[in-house]
């Protein structure tokens, strides 16, 4: 133990760099502070994606987007971790999504913006003098009639999920997934998914908790607000 | 317990870097030299926002803007922390400003302004060489009619405020707000709870102890000295 | 015993530097991540070259390349280790391929390609502010009707095979291969000796569990689907 | 004792960085530094500031301002401290006040000269590669027929005062002005205040330890030799 | 005993720098890496060079060169240590001598091909941020009819030689090679003395295990394949 | 004891950075260098200045200039320290006074040449990656008629002085000035003092021990042999 | 003495900084690796200098200049210590010897090449991120008639001699210079000096252990064989 502990020491100081048995500590410890975040979600359905993550609203603070942005018309991302970090990168993303219009005068297609996070991310755990982003994403958009769903993680790991979940519930959400999801679920389906995944990630949460935004076939992003949660069918 | 100290020493050296439990030893020892900068606070009101701060003011020392500063027309800050990091940054934001100005031929908006703030802080917790600010800022603005308040902290975390309180008194001062604050307040009724939250927070201070200023639907930053709080009906 | 831990603690801190005995840790410490890593193979056979490996598809997770990689028309790539590593390494690869049409008007040779891959990973054992690779890669191309698949690992070693595996089942997968492998294979008993080594040396794989991609005299790089390995004559 | 010790020796190596109650050591020090330094002080009266310093002047060493500077007509200023770190500090502000005079053809204004010389020191607290510096300044100038006296320590705090002493007999200068400084001092008054309140700090002087200046309505620099300090009226 | 571990301990850490005795521990610990390199010779003969070196050949792996490169028609060089150190250099070497000969139009001398390796590996031992070069050269060519055997270290020392050997069977070679060589060696008794001091220096090496070219008088790098080598009247 | 000997040990490794007591270890330790260097001193009289310095003539070395330099026709310095440093700040200290010359078209002043020297000795004591200049320097020149002498350190202190010493004799060579230095010297006079000064410094030095120069009121640099000095009336 | 130990173990790590005593040990241990150099000498006589050195000769290796080189026509430089570092310097050299001649259309005189060796080495130990090099250099050369002999060690301390010996073999060889050098010796006297003082310096040495050159009053540097030196009247 005492051991285990020493052998520790010498190999999460300073830059990234490897342990002996071939494990990137740093990158390892900012997983942690992703499993701390809050949970979050996308879901594919058959007309879009669906972007979810819990947050607290404290008394006096304002609404605002903090876990599930808008990167463009047709892709959101929800995020988990470090909310300054998530910002951030968020904002790196939007610039990347603006330069590929601007270049190729065409929308950039998810898996492009997905890939963008994830090596953002791989280049913050190879080069010193940098510490790896403390952050999980999920991305998802819309284009050309394909909705897609990404997961980038710390490490930069890139994976294409149909449902997926990040954050401090994303054991029991994955599982409610997999036992819920399907193929051809309809919007309000997804959305009932979204929610009930969250909530089995999280006990006692409110409507409130929630955010929320779907990309539907239009390529349009649309957020929906606690009391347009309540309002529709969806059930907590 | 001697384990536990022994276990930070080795994640809080050099650059920020993260500890096995995810956790950013430098940003948490940051925000330790905010919770000991004097209290201050911002505060949305129907046509306008307050921003506060206590100060002592020693004898023979000239009384000028030290926590809560004037950053354009329609916008101002209060900090709590290391004071010249506050001036520091001030100023950066204040260049910011101006070069929005300037770029787009119209005033920064208050949300903006305050992301700056925030992807500076971050900007200092993620790259090596550095060290982050020992400061965490309250922006508030009028911008088109719209009173917004913002809260930064150390990591860059940035989030919107009805009220909001920062320093060593913030925990009395928050439950104050919480308790006091309500929609449509007027100016001198979102000065008086300014005062008196202050209050709450530190006790035995004077209105010579306080820097307060309002910007105000004019879209215009004034300033009250002591003497013109005193005037006011607000009472200590 | 504990003498040797010491000895090892003082030189596989920080960058790649020599140990007394001229060993280089760091470098061997990524190889001991590419170990870790699903097992991957290559082979070359009478009219092309198969790169195949194993994978998981967890539950909702869309299958995408993420061991074998199509690098140009005539060439892919498989890889093990650190996932996020190889994709990154890929796509400079694949950026190298483009550069070398463009500027000779001619397809990248397979072994300029493979040098460039083990250069890369060269240089980031000598030079400092950087870590390793925690990657081997296995590249099988076609080009002038010759087939040639090339491994590299970590320090940057690169040799040629007949047939080579890597990853966690590389020992028992090399095995089979020195048994199997033959002169004068064509296509489909080359994919079947690649899914039977794969088997060799990881249990318990179905197709779903292995991708597996061909390049062939066409110069043309095929992928597999676990669907089209199952309605082939290959066993499992 | 022995924990407050070891805790300490974390922090305050290599580069200025926080420590866990939220700390700067690298600027404590540098502080230590000043409170070693001679005792300078700066006094505001009705028509102009003066600006005074302890010096020892040994055997055949030939009397140079070394504590007491020009740095424009208008405006001069007293260190404490390093006494090399003063010399460089006080020729960039020189530049700088040039610089000003040259870019908006119109006299540097005391506060922004002030400004500088404390952005310069927060600077080096905040950047790795360099150590803080080793000083405190007490700016003193007339503009528009404004006399102002402004602080900076190591760390960048900016302060205005009526009066302020620094150095090693600050406390008792400072002490003694808050006792006898006044509105509506004369020359002759203020001088003799700067003189009895150098004396207050440290025992012992005679006129030729005393570096002394004044900067006038005429917004002129004059430097007061110890014969003419003696010829004058002043007591010591 | 324990004494001499530790006061190595602080010099073979980071940068090369020397030891109080005057040592360079990184330099030295390169060099073991060299000495378990394979052994490599080079010999003069009267019309030309050799180079050989032994090499493992695991089944399934192609045989390419290795251990001797050709680096120009009339160049080439031997190496022992790190293989992608080898292989990165003399790519480097080859560059060098295309620039030597657009630049000059004229073939680069073998002295200024084996000094530019020698410099390269110098360099290494006295910049920060690198590690020296774990590679011993040998370099043989033949120019204006002069042949000419270089070696280098990891230290960028250079030596011209008749014959010399490096690599883990480098004593009991060199000691076959002092013994065996002389004035006037034609071509195949070269090679024979070559082969025969290889395996003086490692037992049970058959000719599958040697890599041997030659440079002659026609300023031709000729590679023997282990077939030709057996076919000649070589003896092993 | 032992504490004290812990406490240096943690503030004088790497840059120079402060002690928790304000100190600069680094430049303390430089200041040890010239402690130990040879006697110096520079002395103005009533037309101009000597510059004097002991040195050590071993057999067989060839005397040239060593502590005593010509940095222009006008200006002289003579430095105790590391010799080698010496040479190089001379070396920089002659192109700086040849830029003045060639930018204002006038020969550079005595003081200004003093700051150059002293500015750069400060600049090596605030930045990362050098350590301070471990070298004293006197300076004397005559420019428009006036004799002036200046004294830096390795903090890059700054003092003008009628007289003074440096080196491991200034304590006695510097209370030998100060009783027998007064104004009205003449060039005899002076070059006596200096002589005998150094002798007081350091016992058994003959002629061939000193190096001696003057600058007259000509503004002209003149080195004197020990021959010259001892054909003179100096008495030794 | 255990003290002692760890008194220097503090300061020779990392780059060079000074020890409490104002030591530089990086610099000190670099002139410990000349001291284990072979012995080389400078000799001036009446028409031009003579440079020499110690070398082993092993079986085999071809005799080229290892520790005496020709840097131009006119000058020469005899290096003692590390021998990789010998040859870079001096090839930087050979580049400021032309350098200097195409500038000033004028060969270079020999003070101005021994300062730029000098200035190098100096360098070397006053900047972070390089070690000082392990070299001492004797340099001689004839210009405009005038034989010159400089010396340079690790630290870049530069000095003129009649005659003088560097590296193993320097106490008895100075010795022996000391005892015979004298004014006008001939070109022979001077070669059998330094054959007889390299003798002193180092026992057992053969005419074939001996590097030897002249630089005479043509300004032509030649290196004598050991057979020319045999075939002289020099004994051993």
């Amino acid at each position: 133990m005492m051991q285990m502990t020493n052998q520790k020491q010498q190999y999460d100081r300073g830059i990234t760099i490897f342990s002996p048995d071939g494990r990137l500590f740093q990158v390892e410890y900012a997983k942690e502070a992703v499993k701390k975040g809050a949970t979050a979600l996308g879901i594919k359905y058959e007309d879009g994606v669906v972007l979810a993550a819990t947050r607290s609203t404290p008394e006096l603070q304002v609404r605002n987007p903090e876990k599930v942005f808008k990167l463009d018309d047709h892709i959101g991302v929800a995020t988990s971790g470090l909310v300054a970090d998530g910002r951030t990168l968020v904002d790196e993303a939007r610039n990347e999504a603006q330069k590929h219009l601007m270049t190729y005068d065409e929308e950039i297609p998810t898996s492009v913006l997905a890939t963008f996070l994830a090596d953002r991310c791989q280049h913050f755990t190879q080069y010193g003098g940098v510490r790896p982003y403390g952050l999980s994403t999920i991305t998802g958009g819309v284009k050309d009639g394909e909705p897609k769903v990404y997961h980038t993680d710390p490490s930069g790991t890139l994976n294409q999920w149909n449902a997926v979940a990040i954050g401090k519930g994303r054991e029991d959400a994955k599982e409610y997934l997999e036992e819920n999801w399907g193929e051809g679920l309809d919007e309000t389906e997804a959305i009932d998914l979204a929610v009930s995944a969250l909530k089995a990630g999280e006990e006692d949460i409110e409507f409130e908790n929630i955010e929320l935004s779907i990309v539907d076939m239009d390529e349009e992003f649309k957020r929906f607000s606690p009391e347009e949660l309540e309002d529709s069918d969806v059930e907590l």
